[in-house]
Formats: C-alpha cells, structure tokens, sequence
C-alpha cells in the first residue's frame, strides 16, 4: 500500500463533486482506471478505492461495482434510504467503507467542537444557524441537522437563511445571561470537499474493513500527522 | 423655550424604561415635576412635556393629562391599538406627539441605510435577522417587522434567535451572485433609549404640533447638531 | 447607442479581471473588436468603448489607444500615479473617463452608507476591518484606504486579516456607548468586479465626455433602473 | 465541607470586580466575615477561603492573610510580577491557590476549543481579533495574549477594536483556501467574572494544596456536573 500513488474507480464523475474529485485526485496520485457514469462507462483496471459521487439512484450500481472489485468504498452519496445504510453496513464487514454527507475538514472540527463545548456549557442557550444559495432546495441544510443530532434534541432551534451564491456557512450559538460562544465555519469552494475526500482515500487503504464516517478519518488524522 | 433646562412630568415611572429615563433626564437638565404610576401621583407644577414608558392600560391616564397640560407627549408604549392611534392623531393637531417602538439612535440609522440600500440593490436577496434574550416573548421582535416594513413585502424571510440576554441584535443582508452586503445593530445597554428620549424631548419643544416618529427626530438631528 | 449590443477593446485582455471581463461582456452584447496584450495584438475594427484591466506599467499604450480612437475608457488599473491621473483627467475633456479601484457595486453602496452613517453618528467610535486572502501584499487594501478617505481622517484605524483564500471582506464599525452599527462587505467571486464594468460600459455609452468614478455609475443607476 | 454555605473573607471588595463577587457569592451561600480594603478593615471569623480582587500593590497583604489563616486562595488580580508567582507557588504548597487573569467559563472553554483545533487544523492560516471598550488602555487584550500563548507562536497576529463601551470580545479564525473556522466569545455583563470565582470557590473547597488556573477548575467542573 502507498499513501501517495492509487489507482481509483469513480461513480458519477462528471457532476460538480466529480469533477472537483477528479482534479484534486489527479494533483496528489491518484489515476482514474474506472468510471460508471449515466452517460459512459470506463474499465482499464481493477482500482484500489471506489469513491460515490452519484446520487442515490445509483447506488446499486455502486454496491455492485464495490462488491465485484473487493475494494474500499467512499460515498458521498446524501439521502440514502435506512435500507441502502444497511447494505453499506453487510459490505463494510469486508471492504472498509466511508459515509459522509460532508467531507469538509473544517465542518467535522466544528463537530467536533460543539460536542465538546456542549458538556462545558450545560444550560446555555444554543441556536444553530444556516446560509446556503437561494437554489438550495433543502431547509435546513442537512449538515445543520447533523449538528442539531450533536445536542441529541430535536427541538434546538434552526435558523436557515439564502442569500446569494453562499456554498455553505454554519453557526451554532452558546450563551448564557452574560456572554456568548460562537463557533462558525464558511465554505467558499467546492473544492474543499474533494480534498476531504483524498483525506479518507488515505484513510480507507490502510482499513481492512469496517464502517466509518469522515469524523473518523479526522480524529486518526490526527495521529498520524501532528 | 430652552434646550438645555426643562420640567417634565412621566407616566409609568417605575419600569426598567421609566428609571433610565428619569436618570438621563436628570443628568441632562431634566427636573421632574409630574409623575403618575400605578402606585402613586405626584405633582408640583405644570411640566413642559410628558413622557408616557407605561403600558397600552394606562393609555387613557397619558391622553387625559396631555390634554389637560396642553404639552408635547412623547409615546413609548408598544402594542397600541388602531383606535389609540387615532386619539394621538387627534392630540397631534394641538400639541407635538412623537411614538416610536425603537427611541435607538442606531436602530433608525439601520432603518434609513436599509430603505436606501435597497434601492441601490434591486433583485438581491434579502434577510433579516433579530437576536434577543430568551425570555422575550415575541418572535419575532416588532423592530424586526419594523425592517420588513421598509421592503414593503411580508415575504422577507426574518430569523429570530433567543439567546442569553441579549438586549436586541438586527442584522439585514442583501446578496447576489458573488457578493453580500450587511447592516448590523446591537444594543448592549437599555440606557441608550432614555437617550433617544431625551432627543425626542429636545425636539418637541421646539415644534408647535404635529405626529411624529423617532426617524423625523434623527433626521432633524442632522441639521441641528452638526 | 445601443444598450444592448457594442463593439468592445480591451487593454490586458489575459489577466484573472480581463478574462471575467471578456466572459461577462460577451453574454451581454459586447463583441471584442481589439485587444492589446503583452503576448499580443488584435484589432478587427474600432471598438466603441476601451476598457484597460492591465497594470500601470501599460498606461502609456492605454492613453494611446484611447486617443487614437478617440473612445470612452474604463481603467481598473489601481496605483496610478498623480501624473498618470492628470492625463486621464486631459483625455476626459474629450472623451467619457471611468477610474476605480473597485468595480463592486456592494462596496460603493457600503460607501455611500459608511459617508451617510457618520453624518447622523456624529462622535461615535470608528473602526475600519479588511479580510483578504493570504498572498494579498498590500495591508491595508486599497479599497479600506478609500474607506478611510469617507471619514477624512487618517487616524481611522484599519485592522488587516489575511485568512485562506478570501477574495475581500471590508466592515465598518460605529460605536458608542450602548450600541454598535456594522456594515459590512462581502465578495466571494471575482465574476462581480466584471458585472460592474458592464454596468461602467454602458454609463460611458451614454456620456459625451467627462471624468468619472463607479460611485457615479451606481448613482445614475438608480436613476435609470428603477 | 458543604459546597453550599461558606464563610469567606475578600481583599479588594469595593471596586467593579469586588462588588459583583460579594453579589453573587451572597445570592449563593456565601457569608463575608473579613474584608481589607483600603479604606477599612473588618473581621469576624476566620473565613473558609480568602478572594483577592484588588491590585498588585495590595499583594503583600494578601500572602500576609493567606499566612494567616491558612485557607484557600483565589487571586484574580493582573499584572503579578515573577516574583509575586513564585511567592504564590510557595503559598500553594500549604494551601490550594488558584489564579487566572481571566473567571469568565466562556473563555476557558474558546481556549480549550482553539488548543483542540489547532491540532487538527495544522498549517492553517490563524488571526485573532479582540474588540474592547473606547478606554481600555492595554492592547492586545492580555485575554488576546493568553490566546496567542496556545499556539506557541508570538508571530500570530492580533487585531485589536476599541468601540463604545464592549466589555470583551474575543475570536480566533482558522483559514485554508477554501474555509475558515471561527470561534468568538462575547461578555456582555462583568457579573459572569464574579460567577467563575464562585465556581473556583466551590474548586478550592474540594482541594488540600496546589497551585491552579481557572482551566482547571472548568475541566474539573465537567467530571462533578455532568
């Protein structure tokens, strides 16, 4: 195994996601041998990680294709089905997979922080908040649900702004009578999810197996280069 | 008639706002002569303007003494009814009148940027934003409806976060493909709306009558004092 | 004249702002009838109207250029020197002259706000703050010095963050005790710098002569537009 | 021991800090039995712990009373000088002495929060901001300082407001090309400082001897509370 040279297959390389993957992939080592698209498909060899830029439409074919090749799996596929989690779940006794709905570093320390601020802070106020591009058509944004699951309470409020061409920003608020705790993160390129995403290809070729998400790829980060 | 030395009388003198007032008041040539409450009545001499930061309940109490001391009034209470508005409107061609939900200087500089922002900004997107402490029972907060009022369009999306104890945060931002532009107040002391009072009392004394809102007191502001 | 449809040339054609120009310019009725490069020349006929997104050191063709042609000229180029001013100056007694440092059309509205602001905040505390991305050499830009230039006053502090990749935030403060207002700026694509040239073309398109700034192209704006 | 009532004795009690602390000590069990000051002096009983609000010229007092009583010591006096540090090092041989520039929780926690992101975010571009009331005369902040104290590095660069009448500010922003974290605390009130001392109280009850930071009593706070 080589952390800086890797074959890679891709599903669904030719969205917006896919594209940033390829580049960023291209830049640190990777080669494409393998891509399934709606439009095409290409085999030159047998890859040493799928990753799953597709929507949930295809992810038969993403189990198919990760099952055939006994290869570790990326998906950044959202909106999967309980019943898609599962099959992810019986292909991760095998191969090492990763599920993230966001694989920004910078939104998993923020994660990260808010868990660790909330066992300090018992009691205080907590707000979180959202601004996303007017075309977004999810309200709120799913990462800011996935931090309303961070507090284990439904009833945190969310607060969803749109504005503009925004890619991503996420706040969540602390306070108490008297002073304030804010933790924010803002995304201004896309391209920061594909260099999370060369992140957990790093992380998946030293996995035998398992089921992780891009908070574990993170925290082992940690490890390995501080 | 004198700027700087004046007798004023006060309805509900014993609130949060009532005890600012009286204090600023009287660090600014201010003497009381005048006050009725809920638990008390007290009074000396005739006052050259009323100041009423009592509740729509007492509002008969403020109509019946502006009437009878033929002075400016200067309305703090909020929630007024249709009706209560004619009466001031009435007052108002005998005596100055000045109600406002907002006596912060800073609010009604908000107000004014965001009317002319927008005209600046045709089709950008717009949000506003209001912060208060979690006890404010409210959502959202009348100055924030206020702000929407100056779009013409109840469809401005406002967000209302409660938080510790916030005296009130508004924020504006308008945004387009590539840029945003906010206008943001927050009040951190009650003090400035005795303030914004006392800029009210200046000002009436030197009018005859007429209705007034605390924006004609500011923009007048800027003719006079600088 | 037409609004719609225009010859165009252009002085720095392959820059980062030349390139958004020349895309923006063509999705709105502009056809390139000349560049002038340092790799290059092109010319197919006149153009009517030039716009220079080079730097100083290719003034001397600018000015060249637009008197041969004797065409309006919008001129981007920052950091030009007194001298080179006063020829702009010269060559706007014959044809339309357009200078700015910033073609945003967000950061002269927040300069039209920041010059209104202080004449009705007069004594409160100022505070100037600039994000910008990392590599930026000058601190501080450009744009908070012209922001500086609002308050006539030099000992307006300017405070300088250079973070990631950020392509120019600008705020100012206002304070005093009790209450803060904040307007602020945000670009997150360099695409709106060019959108405000399209904006400067067709100003130019309709003047005879005359030395402009883009404070002047907004403000006749809202005159035409709404 | 009882957490709940106490007897404690204070050096400094009449200043901004020295009133809030007896405030909020009294509404929390407390009982002032000693105080010095430099107007007066009063004494009943020997206190269970001793609480210096006062300034380094009122130290020697403070060690001489510490001495005497052999009780708990909670100094949140600035500006010690190395020798008055050793002088409390000696001291917290025999007794628990805790001392800290800063009692607010929320601090304590943004600075735990930046010493964890730090490690994650290497190579990250880092600014901090603090923004303080018009007549602060320190700048940066010492809170600022302490925060630049956790990345090791004097070369971070702090930018420093002053505005209106801001208690404290602080935030810390994390870049790369692509996003930026922020972490920001706000005070709005001086009575959270009064707060952390009853927490650092209740701390220094539990303990023999040892020399502390208020770090310590926030970290221990988290294994008893939750």
């Amino acid at each position: 195994m080589n952390n800086y040279f890797f074959n890679y297959g891709i599903i669904g390389s030719s969205g917006k996601l896919g594209s940033e993957v390829k580049s960023v992939l291209s830049n640190n080592g990777g080669t494409i041998v393998f891509y399934h698209n709606r439009t095409g498909h290409f085999e030159i060899t047998k890859p040493e990680v799928l990753i799953d830029c597709s929507l949930p439409d295809a992810f038969e074919k993403t189990i198919f294709y990760a099952d055939k090749f006994k290869i570790p799996l990326i998906i950044a596929t959202t909106g999967l089905s309980d019943e898609q989690f599962d099959q992810l779940k019986i292909l991760s006794e095998s191969v090492p997979v990763i599920q993230s709905n966001n694989f920004s570093i910078g939104i998993q320390v923020l994660l990260y922080l808010v868990d660790t601020a909330k066992n300090y802070l018992p009691g205080w106020d907590i707000e979180i908040e959202e601004i996303h591009h007017r075309s977004k058509k999810d309200k709120p944004s799913g990462t800011a649900k996935t931090i309303q699951k961070v507090f284990k309470d439904n009833n945190v409020n969310i607060s969803s702004l749109r504005l503009g061409n925004i890619i991503g920003d996420h706040s969540v608020h602390f306070a108490t009578s008297g002073e304030i705790l804010t933790i924010k993160h803002s995304v201004n390129s896309r391209r920061i999810f594909a260099q999370g995403i060369l992140k957990a290809v790093r992380f998946v070729l030293r996995k035998k197996n398992g089921f992780f998400n891009f908070s574990d790829v993170i925290h082992s980060d940690i490890e390995y280069e501080i």
